[in-house]
């Protein structure tokens, strides 16, 4: 947060930075989307929807678990949400007491911490590091689980890593979560941004597991605002009630726009994006390799490279600094995604061109030279 | 809530429902602010703002007190927020600790003791009647101020009660709060709609009062889903981290149609709107006394009438429920407001036409006489 604002200021006063740090892609949301939005505001659609969203979206995102992943899931499961980060403020609220706590990746989403600790419940970071791709296993998840543990959130794939967490090893979680009585919480928002494989979705494991997804990543809908979560029917009444009380209900011309997310026309668009993601990501790996990086992972999906910096210096904040000073590249420091190895760690988000990412690994082939 | 899943279903099974539960008028947004989201859709507007707002709309509200009301925002104090919901969270995120209490008016609007409630914080309802306009006062903040208490939210005009706190208790309660060391968080969500006086805002009382209000009221902006608040300058980072943390921000087509919603094509309109609520209000208030529904106070403002159904019944839970299974009429029971003479009330909201008001009028003189 402070490199972003040290970015702007810089920007402000006249110098090019190239923005490493963003993470939300470039691209605009598919015209059919816009098309979509504009329509429904023009047909008036702008008073309240029903707390838990649109009937006809949430049928269109079951129908999307049916079509995409060969998930069967019931239109009642399925929440609309203001963003993802509606539905982890709901999913918190609804699940946890005051002090009881929840496992979260160190490295990991520095939000989620926030979000239990907004309902006084406790976000306890485990670390992990290369060795399980930087995400919980069963394992761990047993080594960690406390008289005061009520459940496990995983992101998959993972933010900073972008690693995806083994089908096998994510059920293996879920068995140690169901055995000890807990709710497993997968955060799917980059799950359609896994380059190589077609990992199914955490809706497989059961309809216990608690799924939260966004239209923000890659249906290219971040300023939009919306997100859903699937939860056990029995749960739904809970998540009804609580999303009356907090939220009223997510943004409606969003909801509508959103209804044309899921056709055809804008599919099309948006794989062309994730290529476009695909390209970067292999463009920047070998290069920041080259020049001598660490990469302690491939990632396998989202827009991020988590790299290891140890090579060049002892302090990952003050190296973002002095190459944002120096070179007008902004890159998010470790710190911001824990505790765990923050130090020797930065992410780099290919949110932004080819061309100009070509041109950041030439400014830092200088600044490290230099 | 029962009464309105009641309702619709009767709807759902074709029977002719009149809505007099809805908080939520049946007007249209403003066309130009339509007109503003669809050229901001339009202009691939849809990326994250910053967490406090799009810095020109932070402005535009600082320059409707200045026009409004003749006080003095610093823009700095401005945070866009995802409805007065998402401000009344971060107020009590950003206020409150577990365990403290908040002072609110019994009867009030519902949600106030669950955004409370969802950082673990109390809200404390405090009985109150007709002899002091259903709101709190000075005395009764002074009475009820207790060991934990931290503040006090008013709502100015109040849900269900349309009442305004005059402005010389507005002042008295400021002092307590002072006095005491507490937080005063005015909901000025309905203050535009305030019928026959002037009423100054309560950003008039000072930069330690927190002033919370929402596009979606008279601004007619619902489903889009933003509102803001005033705080004071050294709480603003607070309330940035905040609000990125639990929202990122507030949806981004909004805030470019709201830059809309301060313009003079617009508020002619608006005006329009409120002039025919007035007309509204001022038929059903003395049709309502003539039926005998006792009325303890003249609503001032917002669109809701608060009835005293002691000459009828003595569950006023059970007289909505006979009235809408008998005569297709929707109103609120009491119950959803509070507990203090909650089976003695009922809320009328008059966000219907005329012409359905006066159907409603004629169907509830059949049902009384019945």
């Amino acid at each position: 947060m402070a490199i972003l604002a040290r970015a702007k200021a810089m920007q402000a006063a006249g110098r090019d930075v190239i923005h490493l740090e963003v993470g939300e892609p470039d691209f605009a949301t598919p015209e059919p989307v816009v098309a979509a939005g504009v329509a429904a505001l023009r047909a008036g659609q702008t008073h309240y929807t029903p707390a838990l969203g649109l009937p006809e979206l949430r049928a269109a995102i079951a129908g999307y678990y049916a079509r995409r992943y060969a998930v069967d899931v019931d239109p009642g499961r399925v929440a609309v949400t203001p963003g993802a980060s509606g539905a982890l403020l709901l999913v918190m609220a609804a699940l946890f007491n005051p002090g009881e706590e929840v496992l979260l990746a160190d490295p990991g989403y520095p939000c989620n911490r926030h979000f239990a600790r907004v309902v006084e419940a406790v976000g306890v970071g485990v670390p992990v590091g290369p060795e399980s791709g930087f995400q919980l296993t069963a394992t761990l998840v047993e080594q960690h689980w406390g008289e005061r543990t009520r459940g496990v959130l995983v992101a998959n794939p993972g933010n900073p890593t972008g690693t995806v967490i083994p089908v096998a090893e994510l059920r293996a979680i879920h068995e140690v979560v169901k055995r000890r009585g807990g709710w497993l919480i997968v955060d799917e928002i980059y799950h359609e941004l896994i380059y190589e494989a077609d990992e199914p979705s955490a809706a497989a494991l059961g309809d216990d597991v608690i799924v939260v997804n966004s239209f923000s990543k890659y249906f290219l809908m971040t300023g939009w605002r919306l997100g859903w979560l699937l939860a056990p029917a029995w749960l739904m009444p809970d998540i009804d009630k609580l999303a009356q009380n907090l939220f009223l209900a997510a943004p409606t011309p969003a909801q509508y726009a959103a209804l044309a997310a899921f056709g055809d026309a804008t599919r099309v668009i948006l794989e062309g994006h994730k290529a476009e993601l695909r390209r970067r990501r292999d463009a920047l790996l070998p290069e920041l390799a080259r020049l001598g990086f660490g990469l302690p992972v491939k990632p396998d999906g989202a827009f991020y490279v988590y790299a290891d910096i140890s090579c060049f210096a002892t302090d990952a904040e003050q190296f973002a600094a002095s190459l944002l000073d120096a070179s007008g590249v902004a890159i998010t420091p470790g710190r911001d995604f824990g505790r765990h190895g923050a130090d020797r760690h930065v992410r780099f988000a290919y949110t932004t061109s080819l061309a100009r990412i070509t041109e950041a690994l030439a400014r830092l082939d200088v600044f490290l030279r230099g």
